[in-house]
């Protein structure tokens, strides 16, 4: 595993007392959480709550899968100002998006929810690559793995997890309070570190909605297992898309919902 | 039990195939989520992923929760458009949040992640009903009444839950596709039945956050049980509040976190 929870960062959890049902005082371990202030160059974006571990692969990851900068842009740099909470990427040149908000915050004020459509646009282009397969035996194997690592999940609760995975091998494992906040880590890691996203398979805890199915098409990666549920609009958009989405992993247990033929 | 999950409204969840882990094909009910979009009289708000039984609820809270209008605003009329999936909310009179948000949007653009300090500012003035007590045979009675209610969760899964409670009673059993939805469904229906806050138990499926805190909060809610986790921001806040915060409530097990002294 390439990266994995780091459940000695102490920074991570804090140690809090509550009392049992018997009324019991005791010592437990719980997961900070953070508002992070995210800007792309003078524009501010949004706060977001975080464990903040990545700050800046959560903030490339979150522009990425809003469609907000496009995987071929130039970052100048990316500049963390822990004593304020903010992070500010600066691209080479104004993007398009700022333009697109700027354009709409005269009509509207609020632009995000109406980036909905962009998104989609993009959705409806991707290929997912149909060569690629997966082994039954892969998907028990990767729940077993990745439920028996150390995680901050075995230690306090509370959080989601995400990886990353090829074949039966999780590489990136990423934990954080939003199931959202996780993806866009590995996103954000993906294009720093020029991962290719076609011969691997992503792994979540949380449920399998129709914005996690979204993000997965728009990473372009062809694969999709939780241990979750999942809703009617994520399964249809999986299909349209011919995403492998698999639901409900749990023991031996699973559901194919979609893409049923990349399975082995 | 004054609100029950509609398990038997046919649009809020659909029948499709799937295959279980030996490749069978098998027919299972799905939650349905549509996007809504929400306006505050000209001025478009945000769009929702919702299950959309109470569009006119969620609307309401949403607004309410988020310190957009106040709990004395007078509404001129709730239009609901199924078609375009949007509700608009009118007031008689232009709301304080609009002004803000114009001025805000000159400078920056997208003002809703800054509006989380004017809800601090809300929730440092309340003062929570310190009078009330619960007793521990409740949080069992509880927990147990509410998961064997028959619910969308049990028919379909992936769905969170929220029910508003009056000593060891369920009153206002919500669920919703996002946790945040389920309350904020849960304070649209208080504004409008004008229920009083102060003698009632919030209980949730989803995990005590900041942001769960900082809602049950502004709502005057003294007493918040989850069967799930919770984080130390939301554990800090609720001691701050002097809020009832009891999580990992499951079976005969859970924890206490802040407000111990209301337990009897």
């Amino acid at each position: 595993m390439i990266i994995k929870p780091k459940i000695d960062n102490t920074k991570l959890t804090k140690r809090i007392y509550g009392y049992d049902e018997e009324l019991k005082r005791k010592i437990i371990d719980v997961i900070e959480e953070k508002p992070l202030t995210l800007y792309l160059n003078s524009q501010e974006i949004v706060t977001m709550m975080t464990i903040n571990d990545y700050p800046e692969y959560l903030a490339i990851g979150y522009l990425l899968n809003q469609n907000m900068i496009s995987r071929r842009i130039k970052i100048e740099a990316i500049d963390y100002e822990p004593d304020i909470n903010v992070v500010v990427v600066r691209t080479k040149n104004k993007t398009n998006f700022e333009a697109k908000l700027k354009k709409k915050t005269i009509t509207s004020g609020c632009a995000q929810g109406t980036l909905f459509g962009d998104v989609m646009e993009n959705f409806d282009k991707v290929k997912l690559n149909k060569k690629i397969s997966l082994k039954k035996s892969w998907i028990l194997d990767l729940s077993k793995k990745i439920n028996t690592t150390p995680s901050l999940y075995l230690k306090a609760g509370a959080i989601h997890g995400c990886v990353l995975c090829k074949k039966d091998k999780p590489l990136i494992y990423m934990e954080d309070v939003g199931r959202h906040n996780a993806i866009d880590k590995i996103a954000g890691y993906m294009f720093f570190n020029k991962v290719v996203p076609d011969d691997k398979t992503f792994y979540t805890t949380g449920r399998l909605t129709s914005e996690m199915v979204i993000k997965s098409v728009n990473m372009k990666i062809p694969i999709v297992i939780s241990r979750s549920g999942f809703t009617a609009a994520g399964v249809e958009l999986a299909r349209k898309a011919n995403l492998t989405l698999i639901g409900r992993a749990k023991g031996k247990r699973f559901m194919i919902l979609s893409g049923e033929k990349r399975i082995k």
